[in-house]
């Protein structure tokens, strides 16, 4: 039974059906958590959920649960996953095709009339996109006690009003209490966002966990002075003691494999074209899917601003947010992985470089999660793009490793 | 007669006296061109003068001349001078020294009852620092012929006021034509705004001209990717590209004597500590006292960036502002090392690194100039700060310098 298949052409169908909820001319999507257009997306997808006779109840953060009854329903249901909600200039398929291939695996179990042990519950989770209320991954971060509720109670968009009001507004304010419900294990299918997969030309992601993250702040303090008139040996010139950091952050990322280091924003002043700037403030997003790794890379990373110093720099580094490596559970990555293989698709283990529900909901529960490719490892934008054969593919190894969870009878 | 001195003391005095004239709390002065403490401190300038029993003039921008009449005035007068006018938050001798210096010069050969063939004009050249009006050394250059005075009518400060208006404000519009006035020679005593000569241990620096200068705005763009999920090989990340730019340009500055490479100004966009940049703009200030060497390091430049496209970046450079070396009167030079020698004083030749009247003048008219240490080379701030001893020193070697090209009977 593990290698049964989904319908991909109406998995694809439901996809594109769906897309046509905030639709934007470029071909993109706009359905920010929480506005009209989330609550249209939410409406259809509780429809093609009743029509496939599932239960759907609502947790107090919006999240949707809709579960197909096993023949033991004492036991944890086997959940899967992702979210509806896009980012304001988004694509089709980031956090839809997990929850809408969910929905294809229900249809699949309905269609070839198979019963399972446990009972399955797809879940579409609140704000996973943060772009209108910050943070992201919000009702997951809830569910797996990140974050609290009253945590949740302080937040309000850019435009003042409360996430607890916006929930209200689109009458998504469930009852039950986020996190009364358990999982006996959660599977989330998801694009890559990211180019390994279609570089290496396979098929699907098998997931091993996400990668350990350090964002930091740099300050570095030199002395202004003027451009033509101070000869190099006699500056103190902050953007050249930048500059040798900076490179010493991508010569460390270069030098261990999976390493990666990011220098998004970087200011100086006095920012005039002829003083020599006094002060240059940049960040550094540093990450390994290794702990040990990536603090070896901090270390170095230490020894350079030492050595700054050294020459009469001020040198600061604030580490503003910082994030463990995440490994997912063993069981649940290794049931992908032989499901894949019984399939027959091409695949390779990764590491996810971006933050999913799945990252959070493995800290109480089993997890694992699914890749497909995504063109140029494009996402957060209209461009986003893969194919109904990847789609299918990313559908079928979460169809399998659901079954296989759950005990087909 | 090549040895006479001039009075340091009456010398300091004249200069502390004439800086209570918008005199800062932190010890500066905030006198910017055409304001009314320009105007108070033309006055104070102009009054001095005529104690001296010398002729004032003013042109049509409100440079000051004032001259000390020769034994044949049908001869061109030998010139000196500077500029009175300050940053917003400037110090007490740049430019200054020059103008006060010279003012201290006259009074020597009046005490000392000296003749000389030629006449001696001193002069004040408005607005060189073009700190409320750019661009700066705005009389000088027209008197150059580098600027024009429809260029000036065009010219306004920040709220509005016409240049020329400020001027015919303060009462310094002069009825001579700029220009009209032509000189056998021109000397500027003036503070070095740069640490060589402290640093060096020397009372004056012999200038030979100015360096050749490039002002460049780079723009690199890249591919904006997710800081996570791009693997290090599959980013084109324009700050990667920009950062080994920025590195080419401090080692190219490094590998020649004299050599300079500002990055003074720098902005990633998107501007967001989690993406790659797909855009890196900043700024290039590039220097040396040889025209070749600077093109050189500008053509290596050029290599480098040859080399980001070939990796897939896109790599633009544009030239905003450009000015080859100046190389000053050799017999002028040559007087002023002369006399520094016959005075005893220790001294080196240097390269202005700076910009200065003097600089537009030399297109003219033979011109020297003679530098002051001043301590940690800093200006433009009210730090600034020089010794009585160098003050005398500078101005004696002025005296000494006038003296002998005006010719002592």
């Amino acid at each position: 039974m593990d290698n049964i298949e989904v319908n991909g052409n109406q998995l694809w169908d439901t996809l594109m059906a769906h897309a046509e909820i905030g639709k934007l001319d470029n071909g993109g999507i706009c359905r920010e958590a929480l506005t009209d257009t989330d609550r249209q997306g939410r409406d259809l997808f509780i429809r093609w959920c009743r029509e496939e006779n599932l239960d759907v109840g609502i947790d107090a953060l919006g999240t949707i649960y809709a579960t197909r009854p096993g023949t033991d329903n004492a036991l944890e249901p086997v959940a899967m996953g992702s979210h509806l909600d896009t980012q304001p200039t988004g694509g089709k398929f980031d956090g839809i095709l997990g929850v809408l291939g969910g929905l294809e695996v229900i249809r699949t179990l309905n269609r070839e009339g198979i019963r399972t042990r446990r009972p399955v519950t797809l879940i579409n989770w609140t704000n996973e996109e943060g772009s209108r209320f910050q943070p992201s991954m919000l009702a997951s971060g809830v569910y797996a006690g990140v974050l609290t509720m009253s945590d949740v109670a302080g937040i309000s968009d850019a435009d003042g009003i409360r996430f607890t009001d916006a929930l209200a507004a689109i009458s998504y304010r469930g009852d039950e209490p986020v996190g009364a419900r358990k999982f006996h294990s959660y599977t989330e299918l998801h694009i890559e966002q990211g180019p390994v997969l279609e570089n290496e030309g396979v098929s699907v992601g098998v997931v091993t966990g996400a990668q350990a993250m350090s964002w930091n702040r740099f300050t570095v303090n030199g002395r202004a002075s003027h451009a033509g008139t101070t000869p190099m040996p006699s500056r103190l010139d902050a953007m050249a003691a930048a500059n040798r950091i900076i490179s010493t952050c991508y010569a460390l990322a270069g030098s261990v494999d999976g390493g990666c280091a990011t220098i998004g924003v970087i200011r100086a002043e006095p920012c005039s074209h002829n003083t020599i700037p006094h002060t240059v403030h940049f960040t550094v997003d540093m990450r390994h899917p290794d702990d040990g790794e990536l603090e070896r890379m901090l270390a170095d990373l230490e020894t350079v601003m030492a050595s700054e110093r050294t020459r009469g720099f001020g040198v600061h580094r604030e580490e503003f947010a910082t994030a463990p490596a995440v490994h997912f559970d063993e069981t649940c990555v290794r049931t992908v992985r032989e499901i894949t293989e019984a399939l027959g698709y091409s695949f390779r283990e990764i590491v996810s470089g971006a933050g999913h529900d799945a990252v959070y909901i493995s800290r109480v529960c089993p997890t694992a999660m699914i890749f497909t490719p995504c063109k140029d490892g494009i996402s957060h934008n209209p461009l986003e793009s893969i194919t109904l054969a990847e789609a299918k593919a990313g559908a079928d190894v979460l169809l399998g490793t659901v079954l296989r969870l759950a005990g087909a009878e």
